[in-house]
Parts: structure tokens; C-alpha cells; sequence
């Protein structure tokens, strides 16, 4: 497993006349998550796109508890549960500044050729900097 | 079942650097889809507000089959598959101009009532209004 | 003079908490209202892109008259005041439904050459569709 | 002058497909600026909501000088050039990570009272606090 926590505060443009944040706005939120978690690993989404890897997403699963108001902190934690394979999925915890959980999600996303448009296997850094996270214990 | 299209052309701000819409903005057809389906029955969403009823959205699933680009024409189909109780779950296919499926969600709302921000029953109009179209056949 | 008319109803998504459309979403209104008036001279801003030219925008005015509601159907109208140089400037009039001024805008952008990304000169079938709408009258 | 810097890295999803920010993006940019610079006063926008006053914009200016990058790290600066009346207008300075000034922009706002909707003046505590930097010299 892999875990990275980043914190924004809500913008302003992010509610919505319900007084909250607007649902469809969370996505950014993830986004901003596995941005950074890939930061954390040593290299950027923005490396790997200049290298010819896109990385759409194909299906995304949202469930909100609570409501996330303006000017809050929140804590957006993004969690690898196994290595990718030509898919990626990250899954997402976002906290409030009262430590409630407000929204669970998970993206997933494939690899992708930018000049064929098909999916390709992950960059072998991206694996290598993930593998010790996910080595299976040997039993001696 | 009950179902209403309704038209939108990609905006050059629903865009972003892969050259497609964002999967973020998906959520702003889907919230497009349900407000015309419900005009579509002869009331609107806006009535229901003023109404002290507001609808978050507890659950969004979406899958994304194709990119939509930018001026594209693309017809968001929402479908009601049954009878809304405290909870309305709206299906959503969304087709670009050449008919291909790009899109298909699915939204989870709760009906609440604004000033106790507890679950309430759907409104009594909403539900004569849709009754026509989910009543069982009775056999003779 | 050339002007352009294009409708738009105003989306939850939209607003903010204060109850009306968030002051940094007229920019889309803005994109949609000069995207319309190209589409209206025969020709597509999709297809500038595709002939190498991108239109950036360098400034941007906007007043805020009166608030827009969620739901409402905005009339948006975008002006032509002269014709392009290697600059054109947009200028825009947005009306509520009940035909309040609630805004006004202007939008200057760049023809930009998308490879060398240098100001270029309009493209020519632009200019030949616009000229009829700006020539002087000639005295007798 | 009273002057507030606070550091945003550019989203995913904030780009177009002429692979920058849109230029509609940049008003949460300003939107943030200010929060942050009042903040820095030593109370919140949201108190400021809370006491009954809202801040609608009902101007802006931008100008786009150089295009911002998803990923980078830009500056917002916001300056306060003088202390508000019944307005309050925030000046924009935007730098990207290289130290160039991409964009500069000023935001007008009103102090309104919520339940009115009536200008009103700026709150006591908001002007003490901005006086001492305001304060002209006195020639002896």
C-alpha cells in the first residue's frame, strides 16, 4: 500500500447555492491527490506526459458523507492498494478539519500511447519506486 | 422507465491539456440531465428548492468510454428506472454527434429538507407526475 | 457591426454560495457567445484550431450589473465593433430573462500561430466574411 | 499598500486544449488572493459572511500576459492600494515559477448586507486593521 496526504482549503467558486462544495468539483480534488502522490514516488504526472503517457481517466466512483464548506482545510489522502498494470486505480479518503470522513472515491485510469492512443504498461520508474511498497513477505 | 434527451455543444473551458473534456465536468451534464428530466415532468428543480426540499448527490458512478471534444453536439440521456422513496437515482448515457455511447453514470440524490437537513419523501406532485410511467401491468 | 444571439440557461453547477453564478464563470458565457458568432459566419473556431491558428486571450473586461439565478435562460450577445487585426475584441451583452442588462464584457484575443506561437494575421476567409458587415458608406 | 502572496500549484484540470490555464480559471486565482489576504488581517471572509456581509464582485480586469502551465508553481500577489469605502478593489499580480509576471488584474467588490442586499460600509475591525498601513505622513 501507498499513501500520500496533501491538504487544500476550499475555494470560494468551489460551492455551490447549497452552501457546499459542488459534487462534480471533487474530481479535481482527486486529481490533485494523485498528482501528488506520483510527486511523492520522486517524478511527475507532467514527466510522464512529456514522455508520451497519457493517463485518462475510464470510470470514477464517488460517495459523499458530508459536506466540505468554504474556507475548510481538508485532507485528501490517495491510496495505492496494488502495483498497477496497464490500469491504475487510486483510491481516496477526504477528511474535513474536524477529522470527518466527508467522501470516499476511487479513479481508475489506463496508460496510454499519446501518439497511438492504446494502452501501454506503466514506465518501468514508476514500478521500480512502487515495488518496495507492495513486495509480498517471503516466509523462511 | 422515463427518460428525456437534451442537446449541449462542448465548451472550449470544458477542455483540458489531453485535448478532450475534463472527466471533472461530466458532473455538470449529468446535474444538466436531471434538471430538464424533471422539467420535463412540469416542475423544476428550482420550484423544489423554493419548496425547502434540496437534493444532494450521495453516489456517483461513472464510466468513460470515449473522449468528447471540443464543439462536439452531444445528447445526455438520463433515465429514471424507478420509483424515487427518500432516494432518486438518475442513469445517465451520454452519445457524441456520430451516436457512439461515451459516457454512462449513474447518480444517487437524497431528498432533504433544507431547514432540518434530514431525508424527507419525495414531493407528492413529483410522484403523481412520474406514477404513469412506472405503474405494473395487471393482468386480467 | 455584426452581433451574434445565443441562449443559455444557467447551471447549479454554476452558482455559488452566495445563490448566483460565480463572477469567474461569465468567461465561458464570453467563449460561447464568440464561438457562436464564428459559427455564424459560416465557419467553426474548431477549424482555426485545425488550420494552426489559436486565439489566446490577452484581456479581459467584465461589469457586473445584476446577479443570474440558477435556471434562468441568459441571452448572451456578442458584438463585433470593427474589424480584426492581428487583435479582435469581443464585446459582450448578457441579458436576464426578464431582459435586464445584467452584464457586460470585453474580450480581446490574438491570432496566434500554433506552431511558432507568433501573432499572425486573421485568416482570410474570416475577413471576407466579415468585411460586408463593416464597409463605409461611400457619399454620393 | 497592504500586500498578501500565497502559492497555488496549477491543476490538471484548470488547462485547455491549447495545453494552458483557461483564462476563466484565473478569477479563483484572485478569489483566493483575497481570502488569503484578509486572512492575513487577521479575520476571514467567511466571518465576514457569517456577520452578514457579503462581497459580490461587480468588476474585474484581467490581462493575460504569459500562459500558466499545469503543475507549476505560481505567486498570486495581492495588493490592497487603498483602504475601502462602501468598494473595495484588490490588484492582482501573478508570477509562474521563473519569476515572470504572467498576469495582472484587479478585482472591484461590494460590501452588502445579506439581508438587503443594500452597499454598506466596510466592517470596523476590517478598517482597523487595515489603517496602520494606509496611514499618511505627517510633515512636521
Amino acid at each position: 500500500m501507498y499513501t500520500c496526504d496533501i491538504h487544500q482549503r476550499i475555494r470560494y467558486g468551489e460551492t455551490d447555492q447549497m452552501g457546499y462544495v459542488y459534487y462534480g468539483r471533487y474530481a479535481e480534488f482527486y486529481e490533485i491527490g494523485r498528482t501528488e502522490l506520483i510527486r511523492l514516488l520522486g517524478m511527475t504526472y507532467r514527466d510522464l506526459e512529456s514522455q508520451g503517457i497519457l493517463l485518462p481517466v475510464v470510470k470514477m466512483v464517488a460517495r459523499y458523507y458530508r459536506p466540505a464548506a468554504y474556507d475548510e482545510l481538508i485532507t485528501i489522502r490517495t491510496i495505492l492498494r496494488s502495483l498497477p498494470t496497464a490500469r491504475i486505480t487510486f483510491f481516496y479518503e477526504i477528511y474535513n478539519e474536524a477529522g470527518d470522513l466527508i467522501n470516499e472515491a476511487e479513479c481508475q485510469l489506463v496508460f496510454t500511447d499519446s501518439a497511438t492512443r492504446k494502452p501501454v504498461r506503466p514506465p518501468k520508474d514508476l514500478l521500480d519506486a512502487l515495488k518496495p511498497f507492495f513486495t509480498s513477505r517471503v516466509n523462511s
